[in-house]
């Protein structure tokens, strides 16, 4: 009989979303089937690696109950618990060993699950959580007579649909684009579930687990998500208020080749700055010069006033565009769309077809008679309506906020981006704000790699607007 | 100077649908990037290399420009094509290079893009392709009610919803499933968009690139797709009347572990076949006793007459069970749902995640609606409709085909399986017959590895009721 737990490595990670339980068990699971710790092997009692890991009995104890009950241990009231017998031996051959036991292993490690949250209902009083549009201005009425007359067609219902997308629709955007100064055509356009699919699509197409990509710092922590389970690393470059420093880009560019660069040049999540037109024109000169293709996420783009010019009409061979109806129509729509050189243009379209065949027909045919009887008014009034909350904001936190608690100056996006005064970290803040009915989002999850610990989100849309001024005086005294 | 064509390898796949100029492209690419075809080589002339490899000239010519067109060779009037210089050596430094050469290699190789073709729209006189509901009975009255009702809340279309779905939808599948004989939660049910989505996270998160996995043969094209872009290896097994060859499933476990058994046990697309009782029984005690998941797909499930019990019934932790309403209610829903085992229940909600957030709330709030006023009555006249049209089917087939033309017995499901006679292989019968202005899908598609070139499959219901006869009385003189 062995007893081999005495250089028992169980490195556990306590910043990540993944329960320290989880972790004991996965840990212990990976030696068990390596063989690392053979059949008979006795494990530490509860209390010692408890104890050694600085963690709750009770955690343990969940850990190998969780072992237990897949085959891998077994448990004896007074002799402690041992590796158990595998049937047939190591995981190849384990007959018995339930298969989710060998499952391949997941690449999300220490991963936050932000896009689960950033979707989630909310149920505080004030929640500057999610970027959803306000209510006001609604575009429900406008919709649903849109809905109406799609959901009468059968062509429209009882269809998959072209996988590329309803051509009348992209014919719409392809011409909105060439309106913004893009040179593209409806077969360059490629209908999306959301961008989400877009940032999904591009980081299986054009990457591979292990290579190298390079993001803002902070950016969307929905596509850091995306990013990690793809299994790419993600290199940071810092934002400040004329948007990504381009200069960092090229330095990187010397001596690495990464396999894209994701940035959101206008309004971007969570900063709310747009790319100054130097350093829009640098980053398209890079991408050229260095052959990197630039990855434009570009939600919010429709929404900056004075519009600004995507990335894309600088150079179509170097950019692939994502962008959504999310945040200028609703998120349930679950419609986006991307524009891509035909260079990647059916690899994309492949891998769509296998992720859900082809957008909504139902959704698009609406979105196509919103488009043409609707959308202008409504982007009007959104934006105008942007423009209110924010200076209701920015006023109100002249008034209610601490000298040492700043937002970033931005444009009339959803967003405001601030930093916690130095003694108190963003996370603490949050908590103090909990207990007066307040959220919003800590700044860590923003960011690839560290950073953020002294920052927060706050979304000013999904709040009343009316609450607005009342949210930002409660987190002003949380602060103090 | 060097001239190292002579020994230079084109091999080509003339059954891909990857067309032969990019194949030329793609073969010669790869070596000028791996060195194998260094800087300066000539290429062969475009006549010399369009007779050694059986093409017409103009196909290498395209391939040629198209190389040139990427910086990879340099073309010049007299004397003919020659590997450029790549700026910088080899693609990891190539900065000259764009970016699109140099992509990971792609897995599709010779890859039917059948998903896009089931998707497309068709233009035929009489289409039996695409797997769409009849166009009666019509759900377009009812669903536009509910789809009013739910497009005048906030909160179904101002808002993601949560990535698991909508809790009361969950709950009305989760109740319909228990009447099955599942023991299905709420909890365990993850809404999708669409059923193929959860193809996609099934392939992605249980298994890697390189490991093999079982499927019926035929199966559904659709399936096959996303498993090749997955990169995992397809071990076919034969379907006949009672389903599934659960005998040679079992020989399969005896010396290899698949990673999962995908299978679509009631009404098989495209067989039509309902898995027997006893092969059920049988096929999960397998999967419990060599511990390999099921994975069930079962969107025809609720047109079984009598309802079919599905696997999951047998067993809840062997079993990840997917469905959809495209079949049931209309594929413009983009909506179905999975339903697993807590053990990798969060695995597939996190890259469900990555792929779109959540479903549409939208869309999932009106399909709580009508799943509420206007499913089962829906249910009981779409079941009558197919078995109507399958009788006619089997009428006219009896009345206008040759002897030596078959169909395979089977359900009341949307599809037909058919033999063509032993001197015609199912691709002349579809060209003979489009001339004659009926369409289907060959059965080549079908197949994981080779078969299926005398199979065809004939769907049923996109055609007009009253066409069905005259459809198949034209596809019996094409046969003549």
């Amino acid at each position: 009989m062995r007893s081999g737990w005495s250089e028992l490595a169980v490195d556990l990670d306590r910043a990540s979303v993944v329960p320290i339980y989880r972790q004991i068990y996965e840990r212990l699971r990976e030696q068990i089937l390596a063989g690392a710790l053979p059949e008979g092997t006795r494990l530490p009692p509860e209390r010692t690696l408890a104890d050694r890991t600085s963690v709750n009995r009770s955690t343990v104890v969940h850990a190998y109950r969780e072992l237990a009950a897949d085959g891998l241990i077994e448990q004896r009231v007074g002799s402690g618990s041992r590796v158990a017998a595998l049937a047939g031996g190591r995981p190849d051959r384990a007959a018995a060993v339930p298969w989710w036991v060998t499952l391949p292993p997941w690449r999300v490690g220490a991963f936050p699950a932000v896009l689960g949250e950033l979707a989630a209902s909310e149920h505080e009083t004030i929640g500057f959580v999610q970027g959803v549009p306000p209510e006001d201005p609604s575009p429900l009425a406008a919709l649903s007579r849109s809905f109406a007359r799609a959901g009468g067609d059968v062509n429209f219902v009882l269809t998959y649909g072209d996988s590329e997308g309803y051509a009348p629709l992209r014919e719409q955007i392809a011409a909105r684009m060439r309106a913004r100064g893009c040179g593209v055509d409806a077969r360059d356009v490629l209908m999306l579930t959301g961008s989400t699919q877009g940032i999904t699509l591009v980081a299986q197409s054009l990457a591979e687990p292990g290579d190298e990509i390079v993001v803002e710092a902070p950016t969307y922590p929905g596509a850091l998500q995306i990013f990690q389970i793809a299994g790419l690393r993600a290199i940071p470059v810092p934002v400040d208020e004329e948007g990504m420093r381009v200069d960092h880009v090229e330095a990187i560019m010397r001596t690495r080749r990464p396999r894209f660069v994701y940035t959101m040049p206008a309004l971007q999540n969570p900063t709310g700055v747009t790319m100054s037109a130097e350093r829009r024109d640098r980053l398209v000169t890079l991408a050229r010069r260095h052959g990197v293709p630039l990855v434009e996420d570009d939600p919010y783009g429709e929404l900056a006033a004075p519009a600004a010019d995507p990335l894309l009409a600088r150079d179509a061979d170097s950019v692939i565009y994502l962008s959504s109806f999310s945040k200028t129509i609703a998120p349930s729509l679950r419609l986006g769309w991307l524009v891509a050189p035909r260079t990647i243009y059916d690899r994309l379209l492949l891998r769509k077809q296998s992720i859900d065949m082809a957008s909504s027909m139902y959704i698009q045919a609406g979105v196509a008679d919103f488009l043409r009887s609707a959308y202008d008014a409504h982007l009007l009034a959104l934006r105008e309506e942007l423009a209110a909350r924010r200076s209701l904001a920015h006023a109100a936190i002249a008034k209610h906020w601490p000298a040492s608690m700043r937002v970033l100056a931005g444009g009339d996006g959803y967003y405001l981006w601030a930093t916690s005064p130095r003694e108190l970290r963003a996370r603490a803040l949050l908590a103090n704000a909990e207990r007066r009915g307040v959220s919003f989002l800590f700044g860590e999850a923003f960011f690839a790699q560290s950073g953020g610990d002294h920052n927060f989100r706050l979304a000013l849309t999904p709040v009343a607007r009316a609450a607005i001024e009342d949210g930002i005086r409660r987190i002003g005294e949380a602060a103090r």
